[in-house]
């Protein structure tokens, strides 16, 4: 099971990540998500991270790697779930998530990805306030 | 990182099953589940399997007792996203999750639990073919 599975729901995909991350893990997750993104062409990729206690660098990296990625293939990301105690390590840590956006939970975040796929190709792009 | 994430989707509680289940962690999650049925007033339950490569007489009793639960407080269940290996080795060995229907993907289970919610109260119950 050392594989992180990707749900598609509509035209997004949802991704939970549950287990500790390491490199190979990581990679094959991006390899995964690249490839669910080309086959079911999604226009968002959520990734919530409400079981993760702890976001560390590598992660924080991890997820604008696949943020990047997924930009490239015309998907935006958005980081949910995040406990309010990883928030604030995060702002401590001067640890920003560059590119990616943020939202509270998986709704807010579907409204948010629907909400940007509307007013499409106006202007995206930073972290933005959520809902 | 020991708790099993519940991802409110609309009306509708998504779990995605990752690591290795033990006892503890079963327990919480059916503790977990039955507060976030209650507390969000969800009509329906999916369970996503489609990382497991193994369901065992365990899991498959732990998913039985959930399905029981959450129909007690008005939630239906619907198991998503079985490989085809776990279905083959299911019937196999006899195991036949009763009472817990089953779809081949989230969307396939959410379209089912809509179909059920629509035509609520009529019949439903039993494993029926999916979508």
């Amino acid at each position: 099971m050392e594989r992180i599975p990707i749900l598609k729901m509509g035209p997004y995909l949802l991704v939970t990540i549950q287990v500790d991350m390491h490199d190979r893990l990581a990679l094959a997750l991006q390899e995964d998500l690249t490839e669910r993104i080309a086959s079911t062409r999604a226009h968002g990729v959520l990734i919530d991270i409400s079981s993760l206690e702890i976001v560390d660098s590598f992660i924080g990296r991890m997820i604008g790697n696949i943020a990047g990625m997924s930009k490239v293939l015309g998907a935006d990301t958005v980081v949910v779930g995040m406990q309010p105690s990883v928030a604030i390590t995060l702002v401590e840590l001067g640890l920003s998530l560059k590119g990616v956006r943020t939202a509270l939970n998986v709704e807010r975040g579907m409204d948010l990805l629907r909400a940007s796929l509307e007013g499409a190709d106006e202007e995206y792009g930073g972290s933005s306030p959520e809902a």
